[in-house]
């Protein structure tokens, strides 16, 4: 089966989106998902920006909450921007490496996700996490420790090295077998499409 | 009828994708559209950008190209890089805003966009745009004379302050009867389904 890899940010609205979304795609396509998170922050930092853009330019980023909320409303997905925006998904991240190895990566993911955009409720928090790692069955004192450890961290800048060089500069991204890069949520039925029609 | 605003920039090639598609879509949607020519370059420069955020981010640059190259596939539209990027679109815009009063704005916008992302052309070229204002039937002399008078120009910057005013930081933007922004050419349908759906 032909695998799409799925970039993301755990602080990205439009990861949002996708998130909510792309496992059901995927299926009718016959795509397999590999889900990738990385350090979004980072890739900003290096190109001069401290913080999101649509806090550097207000009026994108009051376009993407306006635009978001049409498009949630239009798929009957609930939507709210967190206090802090964007949030430090550090923590969230690193879980999520854990969970790559686990299998339960794409599900911690959904539930981070809906915490932050259906709830309100601030990722940074480790209590936060411990609640949705809890409500997902997973042992959470295990996932922190994978979390902590060196190796983990490591791993993550890596993926984030490896984003940027294959060319990623925002979140969602979407990398198909044979290199193509598409960007947003709105491009992934063309990047399912593609990896669909790879011999 | 119901008027939809499309807000456009000379220079902007995700503007092309939408001005060779825009009237047959709002004609199957029975909308209207009003064009909109604006100075894009002063809203970027207001922001603290000297040049396209395409050239000042260059992944983001190599992106949208292989982006549009892909859309443009799909349509089957031409679709070439100028050599020259962004082009200087204010002696186009000027023209445009001539022919808006006098009802061949949407004629010469395609051609010059045709001109510059399918031919290759540069259309800072009085030359260029001579050619174009013959060949769609226009007065070349009363065209240019109009283009060059004071009021023109103050119209033309007077449009582009109130295109920052409601809001508008890239092209193209969609404006609806009752002040919807919707940005980008995959928001067209969007925009035309909000402005039908309005009593």
């Amino acid at each position: 089966m032909r695998k799409l890899e799925f970039w993301y940010e755990f602080a990205s609205t439009y990861s949002y989106l996708t998130v909510m979304r792309i496992e059901e795609a995927a299926a009718r396509a016959d795509v397999e998902i590999d889900w990738r998170p990385f350090l979004l922050g980072l890739i900003f930092k290096s190109q001069g920006w401290s913080t999101s853009p649509f806090n550097l330019y207000p009026t994108k980023g009051r376009h993407m909450v306006r635009d978001i909320e049409r498009i949630a409303a239009a798929r009957g997905l609930t939507f709210r921007m967190p206090e802090q925006f964007p949030a430090n998904g550090l923590g969230a991240a690193r879980l999520a490496f854990a969970g790559r190895e686990e299998g339960w990566c794409a599900a911690f993911t959904r539930a981070v996700f809906t915490a932050q955009f259906a709830e309100g409720l601030d990722i940074s928090s480790p209590a936060v996490l411990e609640r949705i790692l809890t409500a997902i069955g997973v042992d959470t004192g295990a996932a922190f420790t994978t979390a902590a450890l060196p190796e983990t961290k490591d791993a993550l800048r890596q993926e984030t090295d490896r984003a940027q060089a294959i060319g990623v500069f925002g979140a969602p991204s979407f990398v198909t077998p044979d290199g193509e890069l598409f960007w947003g949520d709105d491009r992934l039925e063309q990047a399912l499409d593609w990896t669909k029609r790879l011999k």
